[in-house]
């Protein structure tokens, strides 16, 4: 298991990352290649396998996103808490090419830090990260947009989830599911059956 | 519009029922061919597109919903109430194979209607439905389980979501989304910011 990058950073077991992604929540997607970076929303992913794990993405071709990937092969997957909605809907509306690629971070005082295994850069103040390679397969990209991700590291900060679970300290550190139209839906109550 | 099967079926415009699964909630993927029929849960689940409106589903290949959908081209998911989480943690664990096609109904006492574009019947007492018909993906389904489906119609319980949109009228009749080991989270509270 690597070094974590900050102790507000902990890894998480690579069989067990799909467990960030389960629940649905809505993502920050970043980006970088060639000194540009970039970050977009992305509610449209989820975990496609276990063990080595693997995630989709729903990556649209008139994005920026979408050339510094292709490029660079690499992409994180970031998990905000419901106090970044803001910030998330203005990286969701708002396009890298029109604000030219490290705008949209200055245009939203999002900040980051450096990826363990990839160029993307990992969101501060987000809840979880997976650092993603691209396994190529360009049918799925270029008819679909459709982007499969093996996730190479898995990070999680400790007060929302550890030992495997989610465990949301209070409202404003909950993931959150995108709607439509600036709205969303916090992650509810936790709820079991025998 | 085709005319919905029973009043508190409502049709969905086809354009918007990305909206149904947007959030993430966890569904049950119901599937018949040559007389049999089974019911399967599925967390991993997601929009593709709009309009026509697509979705992918992992549906793994050991089991018997995997073999219908194969055979048939044709699946549905159905999108069911935190009421009735004890029988989607059921689907999920048993196997139609040992169960015995229809006995995953009788065993959790779900319900079905006709499908009205699909063979794959509807399950009683759910949010919402979309039916779908497999657009053939052959190395996607070999390869990684992922099934592309292009959804034919769509329906609503309009007491949950009408007018394109999620309104929850009590705690049971809320989505919900499938954590790991029997939990869940409840689909929470919506907000918007400007």
């Amino acid at each position: 298991m690597p070094t974590a990058p900050t102790p507000s950073f902990e890894p998480v077991e690579l069989a067990r990352a799909y467990l960030l992604l389960n629940h649905g929540p809505v993502t920050l997607v970043s980006s970088a290649h060639g000194g540009t970076t970039n970050v977009m929303a992305a509610a449209w992913t989820m975990p496609l396998d276990f063990d080595p794990p693997k995630i989709v993405v729903v990556i649209d071709r008139q994005t920026l996103t979408r050339t510094l990937i292709e490029e660079s092969g690499e992409f994180a997957l970031n998990i905000p808490p419901r106090a970044m909605a803001a910030q998330v809907l203005a990286v969701g509306t708002r396009s890298g090419k029109d604000a030219g690629g490290d705008d949209k971070f200055a245009l939203t005082g999002l900040t980051t830090r450096p990826g363990t295994r990839v160029a993307a850069p990992l969101i501060e103040g987000c809840l979880a990260w997976l650092e993603c390679r691209v396994l190529p397969e360009t049918h799925n990209q270029q008819r679909y947009d459709l982007f499969i991700g093996e996730v190479l590291a898995a990070w999680a900060d400790p007060r929302a989830f550890s030992d495997n679970r989610w465990h949301f300290p209070d409202a404003a550190t909950r993931t959150m599911h995108y709607v439509a139209g600036g709205s969303f839906f916090a992650t509810g109550e936790e709820f079991s059956v025998a």
